[in-house]
């Protein structure tokens, strides 16, 4: 019998090599190079990479794959095209981080509204504060939620018994929903915008100049969806002029932010340098069960989960 | 008609006066000296001060009280056996600032578990971090609440939908409860311990070498309590042999810390210097509404809520 080729990183080889079916014959790579010259070979592939040029030069040599894995939720550095050209499917992370990133997003608001990072730096100094440096509640605000994916129902779970007024925004209207035709006339509504949309061609750049205009003096901008969605020139403006009262940005144009950009210095701004997703030490294990599940599917001809549609891009 | 005298602050002033109904006269302090000459005349007192043993002194010049009225949840600091004796009721502020508590309590699990303090010095330094300094998840840990009133189960409430397994201490058996004799006996089996009670002469001193011993080496102390219900001695220890993970500090002996104080400078120690329950911007005005409240019910000769329990102290 020919043995299926998988061609993976040498990362995780520790999580998969053992737990392997006899009808896989594994190959794994340690840098970019190795990674081209077996991308040929590879059936089943899973190409993650740090540097997302690198990984598209990768996939687009693994010209006879059938599947392309990925632990990250976000396949925009993926050459989609392609991929759909050749038949490949393509399984990506949604939900492995979903948790964590959840978590991430209320810890972002509850240091927000009390503004903790000041008492942080106090006490560094030593210094007993006499007063809060943040007197907001989350209990009785309102919350804009964009993107209603596996992070977007985390979210709003966790902010229900915090007394947040959460209003998702999807296609099908129903209690508590905006449309997406609807959601900017109500942006003065809100105190905390959080944007957890995949990142397309429809949401490249949909939070610019005139939504953070349409936006509270006091409302708090959150990102843990792509930089790509802000437009951050506008944002930097938008926070120098305390247009909105805050941003947290776990996500930015480019990533890593370069050191002489005027994000890091805002005090407004709070950058948390795409850490969301790796705030929890399950992640590897989460995927690697989730890749098995999905192995004894492909051998079965069944469906794999969950699968990225190539022409929405999520 | 003898009008009933009020002796109170002056801070709350502008809050209080305009609403007073006709068979009051109110008095206002702006110092311990404007209060000490009023206080015995003082029907119904409301004599919040900043330092405890000040506020004593004037409680006790207040003979003739029959009502005091505090903002504060705690009465650790008042005269409760001469306040019993000379038939004083006291209402405190149970509640007041527990919805702010409650979420500086979740703001503090989820900083401690992603180590957020390290992406906040990271921004100082324009340093993009590749790798989550905190890689722990609320969910699916443990955490033992010391403490169910009103902050308790809002804290409950809170953490629920994170995914945390909350177990409540208290008299009465039940679903995830400990009781007073039980839960000593597995402090082992908690990630996190969350201290909300009231400091009374049991609860004093309630976590000390032995407690601390007991805990888990990755565990975190949560107080939100009072200072005086750990041994902080023995915290200190335990922090710096790394015997527990990490201690979140609303709370100390004395406040302020001493700025020469160990507990400043421990890695794994962060202090919030009493701030959770000022960190809004509601507590006067939630604080007024009760106080008016209770006005009509003293009037009518109705029992005021909520009621200290002098005995009890809380």
């Amino acid at each position: 019998m020919t043995k299926t080729k998988l061609v993976m990183s040498g990362l995780v080889r520790p999580l998969i090599e053992p737990r392997l079916p006899d009808w896989i014959e594994p190959h794994f790579f340690m840098s970019k190079e190795e990674a081209l010259a077996l991308a040929p070979q590879a059936e089943i592939g899973w190409f993650d990479m740090y540097d997302k040029g690198d990984m598209a030069t990768v996939i687009n040599a693994a010209t006879n794959m059938k599947w392309l894995n990925s632990i990250y939720a976000g396949v925009d550095g993926m050459p989609l095209v392609q991929l759909k050209a050749q038949g490949c499917v393509v399984t990506n992370g949604a939900g492995i981080n979903a948790i964590t990133i959840a978590e991430y997003v209320v810890m972002g608001m509850l240091t927000v509204a009390k503004n903790y990072r000041e008492v942080v730096r106090a006490q560094e100094r030593r210094e007993w504060l006499l007063d809060s440096p943040g007197k907001v509640e989350l209990f009785g605000s309102k919350a804009l939620l964009l993107g209603y994916g596996a992070i977007g129902k985390l979210i709003e779970e966790r902010l229900k018994p915090f007394g947040v007024d959460v209003t998702i925004v999807r296609r099908s209207a129903g209690p508590n929903t905006l449309t997406p035709d609807q959601w900017r006339a109500q942006l003065g509504d809100f105190d905390w915008v959080i944007l957890a949309v995949p990142a397309t061609a429809e949401t490249d750049g949909m939070i610019g100049a005139d939504e953070l205009a349409a936006m509270k003096n006091s409302a708090t901008l959150i990102n843990i969806a792509r930089g790509s969605v802000i437009d951050q020139d506008a944002l930097v403006t938008a926070l120098q002029d305390k247009h909105i009262a805050n941003a947290f940005l776990d996500v930015t144009t480019p990533e890593p932010l370069p050191a002489d950009h005027p994000l890091w210095s805002l005090d407004n701004a709070h950058i948390t340098m795409h850490l969301s997703g790796r705030a929890q030490d399950k992640m590897f294990v989460r995927s690697a069960t989730r890749f098995f599940e999905n192995l004894e599917r492909y051998r079965q001809g069944a469906p794999l989960e969950p699968m990225v549609n190539l022409d929405l891009g999520y």
